[in-house]
């Protein structure tokens, strides 16, 4: 039987754990392929430093893409380069030599994935992507084959390990963010310049590839509002687990009336929540399907091993098909569905809030404050009354019942004007509350 | 195009359900499956009770199987009717008919999928049965395409709903389990027989047929150690939870040492476990890969329409690959490896245990029950000893480090015949503590 011949673009950290992998369960996978697999060619601007688990003379490895891009013998080219170029221009051209592709770069689908999508629709071949969203968790088989008779109807991830230690962190020992996050930098949790994680940029990545899929309308990265977690301070996190809450960084996507909410932002969950026990780097999608209910897949978001665990099963998949010349189909891409959603604007959409209001302790002060919610018909479900805080101010913590975001931003406008507020209030959205 | 036409056998609830999903998601599927979908054949021995939500005369029912199983029109035949007899005859006549076959039936793959798929592989032909195990989770593709790369190295599931509500309501009402019963009972959640839930025969069902495709072992039922939760006391619940666990019924299969270990059983877990938020009729299967490490599934294990997700999902797999002429591959149905497990004998089994041990208040009645233990190579890893619990003697509740099964069988039996020991020694089986 005729091998089927993998390419793979980027011999770092995931294309690494990816050769290792096909070395050391190689025999299982062609069990399951049902056909001889082999990488025939591996491309790497660095072809002589050395990889950990690998002896480097034994691979088939070149600085010339064009051995993995362009040689006939080749069936699946495998990305793992990341960033946006030359990525990008690897993939069409894969595309166009009738390779069938699979991918973990989130960053690229989030900002080209139309592009891409269509090439590979273009050409017929597959374009895979289950290691570009979660890891190791197998999220997006899952929603495109295992939720294929459903409506999904709102979508919450926990989907940056790094944000997610650092909140894991701060709630377990009471740290500050700017110290937790220079341990996290020091374990390798973090990277060197750790924007897109802490500020929320790569979970709105993760968004947009799974809103797509899930929700069959075309997500473009600017409709996501992104609020990172770089201002959460330890007093949030204890007020938030006084009140039964804890604080992470999700990923939100729901449908409602027609109209589509996409939003990345710190958020408080009651401790009761499945997802509160998601710790540390783990990372987490919990759903609701409209036939199946809830649903929640846990695992390990990142890692050169779990990324690799997803990259393999996209590999076996395609390679599986092409032995018994089944070679997929276009439904095996995302399919955008003939009805759309349109996107609600920020403004309109619906929470539950947490604030923490420094007021000036004097007679008076909660009745400006609760006449001001209430002209935003924001009514208060909860609230605590703190002790002196420091010298000049008291904390006022409440809890709202839903109430529309625009509304919201104007009644903390009017709130932080009052003169006997010290300092500005503290917003928090809370989900998966009763109300 | 043509349709794809489809026959259902079985209209009760789940049957009920999948009419109800094709009917309310038509349009989604169509556009997913890419070709027209149509139930075109039901049956059903009740052909005339009222099922809610469905106009029966709308329907194409018929008291006669064969209908469906013998019309050369049928491409898909679904399988819902339960139990063993006639459903065995009815999907090896389907198979030999040349229909792909949709399955929900635990019991029966449990007892005779050897028997099944061998049929369906004679036949060329897909038998599908992701809503056999834990419903709506997508756990049968998650573990057959998601985690192709791995070699599964442990798996624990909540496999039950109605053993683990029972059992929710007992920790958080510290209810006796036979009033729990009833009560589950008579919310519905709990069958008038309800022997094949609460004495963990389900959870086998469902264990015997994920064991064998994560591990790729011939699984016989007769191979799995079973243990229900009728002796469940409210004490032991509390006393657990005073040592910070839960108790839950989980099916538990570890490939160890080249052997494989398949027990149901109740289980003490730690309170931050994953599996520890599951409550309720929800359930989730806690797994460990060699590559992707630790990953959990969560969600409805029963139910009409979460059952009827995953049979639709099944449903427009097979449908979708018969549009494209792409009719699957004998890797579509659990593929025994080349080195299969030997299985590791109950007595041979590792864990760590529970032991609450009620002895009189007398000196030297704690040196003879560790001497007994130490001889036996058991150490203990916790202890507290309760103030009296009734007049004639006092609970000693320890926890072990892991420790042969027959080695505690046997110390055991020992403690027991004790005349200082008044009551039969509780034990319960400890999992997820570091050791």
């Amino acid at each position: 039987m005729k091998a089927i011949n993998i390419g793979l673009l980027g011999l770092g950290t995931v294309g690494a754990g990816v050769a290792k992998v096909f070395l050391s369960h190689h025999e299982a996978l062609e069990e399951k392929i049902g056909a001889p697999v082999v990488i025939s060619a591996i491309a790497d601007l660095d072809i002589t430093s050395p990889r950990s688990g690998l002896t480097l003379s034994d691979l088939p490895l070149s600085s010339d893409p064009a051995k993995v891009l362009d040689d006939p013998a080749i069936d699946i080219v495998v990305e793992l380069i990341g960033g946006l170029e030359p990525a990008r221009k690897f993939i069409l051209r894969a595309l166009a030599n009738g390779k069938h592709v699979v991918t973990a770069n989130k960053a690229l689908l989030a900002t080209h994935g139309k592009e891409l999508f269509a090439e590979a629709v273009k050409n017929k071949r597959i374009l895979a992507f289950e290691a570009a969203v979660a890891g190791g968790i197998p999220i997006i088989r899952s929603v495109k084959d295992g939720l294929t008779a459903n409506r999904i109807t709102s979508m919450y991830g926990i989907v940056n390990g790094t944000s997610n230690y650092i909140l894991t962190k701060m709630t377990d020992e009471g740290q500050e963010f700017i110290r937790v996050l220079a341990d996290a930098q020091a374990k390798g949790y973090a990277e060197a310049d750790p924007t897109f994680d802490i500020e929320g940029v790569d979970s709105a990545h993760k968004l947009q590839i799974l809103a797509t899929l899930a929700f069959r309308t075309s997500v473009k990265l600017e409709d996501i509002y992104v609020e990172g977690i770089t201002k959460i301070t330890p007093q949030d996190i204890s007020l938030a687990r006084e009140m039964g809450f804890l604080i992470k960084l999700l990923a939100i996507a729901k449908a409602t009336d027609g109209q589509l909410e996409l939003r990345v932002h710190p958020t408080m969950i009651p401790g009761t929540h499945p997802m509160s026990a998601v710790s540390g780097v783990f990372n987490a999608i919990f759903l609701n399907g409209d036939v199946v209910d809830d649903l929640m897949f846990y695992g390990r978001g990142a890692g050169q091993l779990p990324t690799a665990s997803s990259v393999c099963a996209d590999i076996a998949e395609i390679a599986r098909r092409l032995a018994t010349e089944q070679p997929g189909v276009p439904q095996d891409l995302p399919i955008l569905g003939k009805n759309p959603l349109k996107l609600k604007p920020m403004e309109d959409v619906l929470s539950a809030y947490y604030l923490c209001i420094f007021v000036k302790d004097q007679p008076g002060v909660m009745a400006r404050i609760t006449g001001i919610l209430g002209r935003h018909k924001i009514s208060i479900s909860s609230m605590i009354q703190k002790g002196r805080h420091h010298a000049k101010a008291v904390p006022v913590v409440m809890m709202t019942h839903q109430a529309r975001e625009g509304s919201m931003q104007k009644a903390l406008e009017e709130i932080d004007a009052l003169e006997v507020v010290v300092d500005k209030t503290r917003m928090i959205r809370v989900e998966g509350a009763d109300d």
